[in-house]
């Protein structure tokens, strides 16, 4: 048995995918596990998460008993345990088709919405569609990394545009347009932003669309958190520029309705001139999904209750929740001075802040004051060079507001400790 | 706008993803949709799907309260709606671990069982983690399509061995020597067969085990219809031979508990000395799931429950109806001349047949067949180009009585029609 054991047969699996390794170090999953890893076993406090965007295990968050009811009533029903078609059942298709078409200034139909595995698949399956050999991506820096994962594992060349913190993280248009080439197929828009909490403004994404039509690209919009928006800028869904510039819609009810474990996404193609439908990208997502995995037949069966049938109020609330904690994330941290908050975000769950090291004796850079955090406040929070941005921190803020105190508490004492003597 | 619709950015699309296309071209979905689409709308006789393994829409088939009741419960408690640890959550993982250590010499830990999202993902997994430049491995013709879909989606050359119909199917062994060198990383083995109906004796996996060990080889051992089993043979994992040689057993909930579309596989690693583990192979499938999507976290709440409540009765029941139906199969395919059943399936839910075409006038092979079937017969079979064997035709026979014998009168009667004159 030896062979397998060492020898060629070992040494096979030393060599085994090196992109995969790549782009695997770089996810926030990763991250968040080499954080978990040096947290003090004999620290009795609870140990704090605000590393990824989850509010799910808080009860505030819990969500809407619509969701339940909608899930246990497709179980009971016995209709949804079958292979489902390619792209999802019908009427989860119709109807986020219809709750999408809501915002938009045109109608989406059920076969331009692609069901997927949470927001996640959305993002593999376009990236690997728009992918062929010499192929480059725009993505922004910061960013949510598993795009990078995703266009490493295609070959798909990437290259980053800034957003601008000093601009409420707009994107920087210049830089766009100065890295588009013809062989670029698509930019990535992710509002509201994931990490920097951005809202962009209406004029902003018309830019951005008329941008991208200029330049002969598409662009991926990523709406996971759309709707989770509490600043003065409205959540304006890009496919409202659907006739600028062919748009990927991506979404998923994880977030909005506090379920990202029940996997249900989707991708949709907002495009009402049709030119991706002309260029045959419908079917292409078709043949990928063919070869890959689908959400569960049950979830997609409460899809149509719980986006139909949620009440106002139950949105409402999150919002509200949100807000709260954000205004006592950014009051706090202006209490803590080797952190700052640039601008206050109007969206998602996270803020971006920016770490001065300069000002703090024993901390040379973001993962190692992420690091020593875990390991001395059992406090997670997610370093930025991890999407793209070193010497910043993303601090997820959808959590109960007693745990959000603490953790803050917790984060200026360390700070203060660590801090040079004036 | 037309630059993105022509010129050079319309030639992107055209050059998308060849690999996936042409891996697609061999899926049963696929066919499956080819024989749809040639479906008389005006037969007004309901259509008969004999052509995918998925017995959940026929009311006796349906799946035990106890999966019913175990998933309404994993929604209500609310515990189970937030992202899941990679590879699955704990109690899920130790109850499939405790489940399949039931039927093993040894006992399996929760490390060693990844959840996937369906058998589906755990063959994409396994063929992705053990490829590198240059490999190949051994796969069963005729097989399940997915593994050579993946294969070559992973650049990993596939060298095909015949499953033997004059010896019940079993693997030729001869063959697997021959096509077998250093870069072999596996061998697959599915068991109970799918298409085939095989299940194979202690003996004969026994040999396979050897044979892969002194060849230096991995065994796949797909068990996706274990357990499912009605003929004299017992269902023996091939886990039973982990200390011969290391193997990956791949299985689901899908087809035991008639429950496909939820989407809950697993991974396991069934290697009781741990070559695997200190091949590393643990960390790369988890690297890769890191990657991937994950079951439904509801799904896995619910896992425990089913598979350790499900009444034996549910499952006796699933049987004799299994043996009602291939009785029913071989019986009438005895009547129908152009057709042959060599050997009786002694497990899964197919049969595998062989069309003699010489007998038919107009008919000029198994695809052929199909199509003509599903266009004046309302019945949908697969033909057995799609699993690698020209010429015959895989029948689903886990459907309810009364289709089975409408479908197979169908069958004798389209097989009349056709017949050439004596």
């Amino acid at each position: 048995m030896s062979s397998l054991n060492n020898g060629a047969a070992g040494k096979k699996f030393v060599r085994r995918n090196e992109k995969l390794k790549a782009s695997t170090n770089i996810s926030i999953g990763g991250a968040l596990d080499i954080l978990r890893s040096h947290l003090n076993v004999k620290d009795e406090r609870p140990t704090i998460p605000l590393g990824h965007g989850d509010p799910s295990p808080f009860g505030c968050f819990r969500t809407t008993h619509v969701a339940d009811d909608a899930l246990s009533n497709a179980v009971k029903s016995a209709k949804f345990n079958s292979y489902v078609p390619v792209g999802g059942i019908l009427p989860a298709r119709r109807s986020v088709a219809e709750y999408l078409s809501r915002d938009l200034p045109y109608k989406l139909s059920p076969e331009e919405v692609f069901l997927t595995s949470g927001c996640r698949q959305a993002i593999e399956v376009i990236i690997s569609v728009l992918s062929y050999p010499g192929a480059n991506i725009l993505i922004p820096k910061p960013g949510y990394p598993h795009y990078d994962g995703c266009a490493s594992a295609n070959n798909l060349e990437i290259r980053h545009f800034d957003l601008l913190p000093e601009k409420a993280w707009e994107i920087d248009i210049e830089a766009v347009e100065a890295l588009s080439d013809q062989n670029t197929v698509a930019i990535v828009v992710i509002n509201p932003g994931n990490p920097c909490g951005n809202v962009y403004t209406y004029d902003h994404l018309k830019k951005v669309a008329e941008t991208a039509k200029r330049l002969g690209i598409r662009v991926i919009a990523d709406e996971v958190y759309g709707h989770l928006t509490f600043g003065s800028n409205p959540f304006i869904p890009m496919g409202v520029f659907g006739s600028t510039v062919p748009v990927f819609t991506l979404g998923s009810i994880s977030k909005r309705w506090s379920v990202p474990g029940w996997r249900l996404g989707w991708l949709v193609i907002t495009d009402p001139n049709g030119f991706l439908k002309q260029a045959e990208i419908p079917s292409s997502i078709k043949q990928y999904l063919n070869m890959s995995n689908n959400p569960a037949s049950v979830i997609q069966g409460a899809v149509p209750r719980i986006l139909e049938n949620t009440p106002e109020d139950f949105f409402k609330n999150i919002i509200s929740l949100l807000r709260e904690a954000l205004d006592i994330c950014a009051e706090e941290i202006k209490e803590i001075t080797c952190i700052t908050l640039l601008h206050k975000s109007q969206g998602s769950i996270f803020v971006m802040i920016k770490l001065n090291t300069s000002l703090l004796k024993d901390i040379t850079d973001d993962l190692d004051f992420c690091i020593k955090l875990a390991k001395e406040e059992s406090v997670i929070i997610l370093p930025g060079v991890v999407l793209g941005l070193k010497n910043w921190l993303r601090i997820t803020f959808s959590i109960d507001i007693p745990s959000l105190k603490d953790a803050l508490r917790r984060i200026k004492s360390f700070c203060d400790r660590h801090a040079k003597p004036q």
